[in-house]
């Protein structure tokens, strides 16, 4: 089951479900009876559980094509993300991590558009390396604290693709990454969760990005650094999970350019910190993709934030 | 001018304004025009003028002693946080910083209670360094991009007192801070926000922090490495500020400690990476107090959180 946000011409948001990704239900109307929001909806017993029967005799619904997506979350309280957490990407940054440790830190709400809904490339004399980052991102249900490892998986809802959109100037402008990892809109998650038991193992589906159609990253998500249980045992710790906090797991590294991608062969065309062959930065105009199999795509176009009126530093 | 959340027994969430910090008035009594959540009303224009004239020919109110005091922020969008703003907290952790950019992260809403309310230690076998930071918190009031540094404290609310509190070993556990900063409700702030116009220039200000009654901080707050107005325009290059985002902004070093200090000259009892004569880490039973001049007293009762029942790592 897909469980999604969206407005149309007559709900400025609106929860939707659905089986197949093309066409869905209004919550409202399909289970008047359910809390109407996501957080709340992920954390009531049984909620998802419900939903889907329902939707299991309900008549065929609306297409989804009809309606604009939103980020489904409202208002969570963390929403978490994993640096350095593919041996890829460690090994063109040239950057280190613990071995033994998530590597943690946070984004907020408003750093994250829906899917089909405009990303934000800053002005070109604010940053340059604007980055794509296609991510597996991981929506909590049960709450909890001090969770092991093998049961931690119970607390998942369901799964979900990140554009963890990046500035690299910013990233590195001191050593925590700060607003480089939050720019206004600068990323995206959706379509759609789709729940745990649907998506099943996550280590046996694979991420794909791609700009302008182009494959930039494809990787196994077995391949992760520190895994799914790993990081919500780890957050647990500390922090008591609550339905609806996100965490993004991480970025694979740049496939290498083919020979005839004269784009993606071209290091005088890449700025910031991390010139990689097969890295090309997002820019307005373009589509940035990131597919995960079986969630779907995630696809939104770059468009130029407002140009900088003022600048420091 | 101070604004305050607090409960009491006919209400679970309501706000308060008071001139003086001893007697109040109810938001919604005194004012039930005005949005009563604090986001929506510091984003009102005039709020806080039309409450300071109404409060101006109110009759005396109620003891705030009556009450118990919230987070005075309902879901604010972003939490900042600077990491080693003072010269004599860099110098104490030997950790680098830029002299050109502020040094940001995030903390979750979560990680953070009102003054008077229980800060949770984390059990001994999770972690011993657990650490006080007053601060000086800035609430934004009028939302923005692009601003320049000399209409900066233009967009700022007021100023609140922030216990950044923090836990050291899960901090160095990787590059970002990650969960270090972000226990659940490892810190506070409060009691209240002061309005800018009546606490002024932030420069001319001081800090001081005490654990059980000795001082163990204290500072003016003329030494910022990175200044509020700095800060804000930083922040304003890459992120719209919203109203009721929080920046606390940073916190000093410890003060040398007393010729009869056992505890605070004592580097055996001191866990984690920075030991530093002066430094006592929070444990349950102790009373973490924060004092700002112009604003007040955050005053936290330290208590131990639940047991792990379960560790990783």
């Amino acid at each position: 089951m897909r469980l999604f946000a969206y407005r149309d011409a007559t709900a400025s948001r609106a929860l939707g479900v659905s089986v197949d990704g093309i066409n869905f239900h209004e919550m409202a109307v399909l289970a008047p009876d359910l809390p109407q929001e996501t957080e709340e909806l992920l954390g009531t017993d049984g909620a998802l559980a419900r939903l889907a029967e329902l939707l299991a005799v309900a008549p065929s619904g609306r297409p989804i094509a009809e309606v604009t997506l939103l980020p489904f979350l409202e208002r969570p309280n963390a929403l978490w993300a994993l640096a350095l957490n593919f041996k890829t990407h460690i090994a063109e940054t040239g950057l280190t991590t613990s071995l033994d440790y998530p590597h943690l830190f946070l984004r907020t709400a408003a750093s994250y558009v829906g899917s089909g809904e405009p990303i934000l490339a800053p002005p070109e004399n604010v940053a340059r390396a604007f980055d794509y980052e296609g991510e597996l991102g991981v929506v909590i249900g049960k709450p909890g604290r001090h969770i092991p490892v093998e049961r931690a998986l119970d607390h998942v809802a369901g799964y979900t693709i990140v554009n963890e959109g990046s500035v690299r100037e910013y990233q590195m402008h001191n050593r925590q990454f700060g607003l480089g990892k939050n720019f206004e809109a600068s990323g995206s998650y959706g379509p759609w969760m789709v729940t745990a038991d649907e998506f099943g193992d996550p280590t046996r589906h694979s991420i794909e990005t791609r700009l302008n159609g182009i494959v930039r990253q494809r990787s196994g998500l077995d391949d992760l650094l520190v895994g799914v249980a790993e990081t919500v045992a780890y957050l647990s710790q500390g922090y008591h999970l609550r339905p609806g906090d996100m965490i993004a797991m991480g970025t694979p590294g740049a496939l290498p350019p083919a020979e005839d991608d004269a784009e993606g062969r071209d290091l005088s065309r890449q700025f910031g910190p991390f010139p990689t062959p097969g890295l090309v930065h997002m820019r307005p105009g373009d589509l940035a993709e990131v597919e995960i199999s079986g969630i779907g795509t995630l696809s939104n176009p770059v468009i130029a934030d407002q140009p900088a009126t003022y600048r420091i530093g």
